[in-house]
């Protein structure tokens, strides 16, 4: 209808977000536009201001609003060890753990030649040329322990390691806290093959 | 982190959305930052348009732009009919049947006495008023088979017919293409009370 015709776009903008099919972004805007005008006006202006300020970190690739991100800038940061992640959630679940003290790069992605995603577009000359500094000793390898994270992590320890460069990876095992007889028989396979 | 200050803020902002925590918020945001910039800057400008356009028809209370929506001021709607439902969506579902030719009034809501919402909520007395006008016949209550539409159609339908209106309430029965075997025994039951 012509008389909602701001109402459709914004339903149509709505179904941009991932995961958001029209049911959802007519509940979206229904809602917003009934009961939460200011969350509307506060979505459109955080919006605006993420994408005139958000960039990537010039040294790891992660979003940051300077030149370069926190984490990287960091003195107190071991920058001997660098850890590759795919995105910033991940980062930040590795931060969670305080267990690692290094610096990170992110890819921003993860490579998946059936989506067009290659080399290029996860930053590989970038990373090789973090690693290559001189300062970087050891290279952790944290991608997710899916299909194309493990693709993406095989690629990538190639790359490094035909320069010379010290390449892990996370191990892979049992999950903290549970029980043999409901753990996945590939996880355990790899448990045993990777026993210490 | 100070230097990701407005990607938080955007986080935050889209965990308004009805259905999205925190993870999702930060799953569109990442997308949204890396992978779609022009569908943030679309979407921003799309929630501002319809915050400031975007208004209730003075007739039947749905979204519109203009003083009175399109259905009300479509001259071959029959106006002795007067279909009441919760939502534009309801509203849109009725629609798509074509099986009716009357006039609507959404309540853009239901009464849920737990949540506050009240008679003045869902614009009861407006109801009433447009009911009463001398041209409508019937009033037909077309909320949902919920607890809380059901509640909210037995509340109308007492109000209305105090005033000596003619209210109906759509068929109770058991759904077009269905198997009984599969179909739930409350269903069953108010199909068999309600045969013809």
């Amino acid at each position: 209808m012509s008389d909602t015709h701001s109402l459709d776009t914004l339903v149509q903008a709505l179904r941009r977000l991932p995961g958001v099919g029209v049911r959802s972004a007519q509940r979206m805007a229904f809602h917003l536009l009934q009961h939460d005008r200011e969350g509307a006006q506060l979505l459109a202006r955080s919006l605006q201001d993420a994408v005139s300020q958000v960039r990537h970190c010039a040294l790891c690739h992660t979003f940051t609003e300077g030149e370069v991100c926190a984490t990287c800038q960091d003195p107190r940061r071991d920058a001997s060890k660098l850890a590759v992640v795919e995105t910033p959630a991940d980062q930040a679940a590795l931060e969670r753990t305080g267990a690692f003290k290094g610096r990170y790069f992110v890819l921003m992605g993860k490579l998946s030649p059936l989506d067009g995603v290659g080399p290029r577009d996860i930053g590989m000359h970038k990373l090789i040329e973090r690693a290559s500094d001189g300062t970087v000793q050891e290279v952790i390898l944290a991608t997710n322990f899916t299909a194309e994270g493990e693709t993406t992590a095989h690629v990538i320890a190639q790359a490094l390691k035909n320069r010379g460069l010290t390449v892990t990876r996370l191990a892979r095992g049992v999950p903290a806290g549970s029980e043999l007889e409901y753990v996945d028989l590939g996880t355990i396979a790899h448990a045993l093959v990777d026993r210490r």
